[in-house]
C-alpha cells in the first residue's frame, strides 16, 4: 500500500556542504515538508559532528557548566570514563553529551523526487535553548504562512520552539513553546474550536510512558488545556515509545495524521485518525505498521533500522507523500493514497 | 535567623481522620498556606494508603494498562520482583507505583500554631490525570479569589493542575496547565507586564537538570515563554536538585520567594530574589540554607532529612511564617523576617 518510489534515498549526507570548516556532515534526515505553489520544499534536519582525524580519538560538543557557548571535547576512545554504545549520544564522566548538532536547511524540488538544497544553512542554533541545535522540524501552512515547530535541544534539556515564515527566506523566532523533556510536536493547520491545536510528546522520569499528547493554544505562544491521546501498546510495534509524525491533515472522516512507533528495536510508522471537532478523541488506528525499515539503507546506517518521518504532503488527488529519515542519516520518499491509509485503519471506540 | 515556633510539629497524621475506611493516614505535609482576613488557611497534603494487616504484605495502590480507575495491588514482602528501597514508591515487575494516595484538606487557625482540620477531604482526585493524587499545593491569592496549583499526578505522569475558590467551600478545576513532567509551580500574586506569571520544575530524561524554569500566561490556563531560571551548584545544599517552594511576593527589592533544593542526603530551604519587571532575571540567592532538617522530626520520619515548603506566609509587620513538611510526615513552622531572609542573601551579577 505504502511505495518506495524511488528505492533509493533522494538525498544524503555526502551532498550537504557543511556550515564551517572544522565540521563534518553526518546525516541529512527526518525533513519537514510542505508543498509551495509548483515546488515542494524541504527543510532537512542536518547532522554535523566535529572533525576529528585521529580514529583513537573522538569529538564531541559540550556546554560547560555556567559557560555561554559550545566547545568541543576530545577524549580517547580507551577512556574508562566514555561509554559510546548509542552512536547519538556520548556518555563521559557520567554526563550526557550529543555525537552531533544539527541545524535546519532547505531544499526545493519541482518533481518532489530531484531536490536542490541550499549550500548554505537556513536556521542555526540562536541563543542558550537550541546550544546543542535544532532537529525534527514539522512544517505547518497556517493562515496564510508556515509555522514550524522543532525540538531545540540544550544543556537545559529538550524543548520545542516555534518560527514562523513566509517564504523560507526571512523566519521570525516566537520562543520555546513546551519545557524539557519534549519534542515531536505537529501543529494543526486550522484552528479548532478557535484555538490552534498541537500534538506534542512530553517524557516522565518516573510515572508515564513515551506517549502522544495534545495542547491547544490562543495565539500559538501560549499553551494548555492538556490531553493525553494515545498509549503504546505493549508487545506490538509501538509498543515502548510513540510520537507525532506528519502534520495533521483535514478528512471527511476527521484529522488524519502518521505517526511513529518503536518497539525497542525498530521505528516504523502508521495511521492515526483523530475526531474533527475533538482531536484528542482517536477514531483509528494502524494495527500494522504503513512502513517499517525493509530496505538496506533503513536497516543499515547511523541509526539502524529506523524509518521516521516530520513531512507528509497530502495533494489535491489524494496521493500522500511521506518524505522520511532513513536510519538517522539520509531522505527518502514514500507515497501511497489517504483513502488507502483511512481504509487500513482499526476504528477505535471510545 | 529562622526560628521553629514552636519546636514541635504543629500537625501530625495521628490528627486526620481517614477519607475511607480502607485506608490510614501516613502523612499530612507540604501544605499550601494563606492568609485569609484573621485566619492562616492551610490547603494539607494528606497521604493515605491501603490498610495491611499482614505485615508480611504489601498494598499499593495501582491503575492498570486500559482501566479506568485504581485498584489495590497486594504483594507478598519476600516477593524477588517487589523494590520497597524508596519510601515514597514501589516498584514492582518492572513498573513504579505510588505507595500512597494524597488528598488536599483545609485547615483554619486564629493563632497560626493551633489548627482546626477539617474532618472531611476538600479535594479528592478526579479523572484520569488524579488517579494516583493531588500534591503539594500552593496557594496565590490573585485578584479577589484564590488560584491552587497542585502536582496532580497518574500513570499517565507528574502533571500540574489549577483550582481556583474564593471560599475555600468551592472549588473550579481549570485543567492540566504543564504536562510531564513537571511539579513544584508557584503562581505569582501580581500580573507582570500584564501576564500571569508562574514558577515551574520540568524534569527531563537525559539532557537538562531537575531545575527551576518560568513562564507566562494571558489566562492562567494556556502558558508559554519559558525561561530557565536557577540552576543546581554541584557540591553545594541545593546541588543535586531545587524547584520553587512558596509563592513569591513583592519587596522594594523585586520578588522574594522561598525555594528548596537537595544535595542527594537531604532537602533544605533558601532565599531567592527575582527582578521586579523581568522575574526570569536572578537578582540574589542563598549561599547558605535558611532551614535544614535539625529537628528529629525532621531528620527521623517516613522520608527523613526534609524540610520541604509549599506555604509561606508574608504578614504586614514584615513577619514570615514558613509552614513546612517535616520528614513528607507532618508539619511545623518556623518563622523569621521578610529583612533578615533579604540581608542574607547573594546577589547575584547577570
Amino acid at each position: 500500500m505504502v511505495r518506495r518510489d524511488p528505492a533509493r534515498p533522494i538525498i544524503t549526507p555526502e551532498q550537504i556542504p557543511p556550515s564551517r570548516p572544522d565540521v563534518e556532515v553526518i546525516g541529512a534526515f527526518n525533513p519537514g515538508a510542505v508543498r509551495v505553489g509548483s515546488e515542494i520544499v524541504l527543510l532537512i534536519r542536518v547532522a554535523e559532528r566535529p572533525l576529528c582525524p585521529d580514529p583513537e580519538w573522538v569529538a564531541f560538543p559540550a556546554v560547560r557548566p555556567g559557560a555561554r557557548g559550545v566547545e568541543v571535547l576530545r577524549v580517547r576512545r580507551d577512556n574508562p570514563d566514555l561509554n559510546l554504545a548509542d552512536p547519538r549520544f556520548v556518555f563521559y564522566r557520567g554526563q550526557m553529551y550529543l555525537t552531533s548538532i544539527s541545524h535546519l536547511r532547505v531544499a526545493r524540488s519541482s518533481d518532489g523526487v530531484h531536490f536542490q538544497v541550499d549550500p548554505e544553512p537556513t536556521l542555526l542554533p540562536e541563543g542558550p535553548y537550541e546550544w546543542y541545535g535544532l532537529e525534527d522540524p514539522r512544517i505547518t501552512p497556517l493562515e496564510g504562512r508556515y509555522v514550524i515547530a522543532y525540538t531545540s535541544v540544550s544543556h537545559l534539556g529538550v524543548t520545542v520552539s516555534l518560527v514562523e515564515t513566509e517564504d523560507f527566506r526571512r523566519f521570525e523566532r516566537l520562543g520555546v513553546i513546551f519545557p524539557p523533556s519534549n519534542k515531536d510536536v505537529a501543529l494543526f493547520p486550522e484552528r479548532v474550536g478557535g484555538r490552534y491545536v498541537a500534538l506534542h510528546r512530553p517524557s516522565d522520569l518516573t510515572l508515564g510512558q513515551p506517549e502522544m499528547w495534545l495542547a491547544f493554544s490562543p495565539d500559538l505562544r501560549h499553551w494548555g488545556e492538556h490531553h493525553h491521546v494515545l498509549a503504546v501498546r505493549p508487545g506490538r510495534w509501538d509498543g515502548v515509545r510513540l510520537g507525532a509524525s506528519g502534520v495533521p491533515f483535514r478528512t471527511p472522516a476527521g484529522w488524519l495524521s502518521i505517526y511513529h512507533g518503536s518497539d525497542g528495536t525498530r521505528y516504523g510508522l502508521g495511521g492515526l485518525l483523530l475526531d474533527g471537532e475533538a482531536p484528542y478523541v482517536v477514531r483509528g488506528r494502524s494495527e500494522e505498521p504503513i512502513l517499517l525499515p525493509e530496505a538496506p539503507y533503513e536497516t543499515e546506517g547511523f541509526f539502524p533500522n529506523t524509518v521516521f518521518t516530520c513531512g507528509t504532503v497530502p495533494e489535491e488527488d489524494g496521493t500522500l507523500r511521506i518524505y522520511y529519515g532513513a536510519a538517522d542519516e539520509s531522505i527518502a520518499v514514500a507515497v501511497t493514497t489517504v483513502d488507502e491509509v483511512l481504509a487500513s485503519l482499526e476504528p477505535t471506540v471510545s
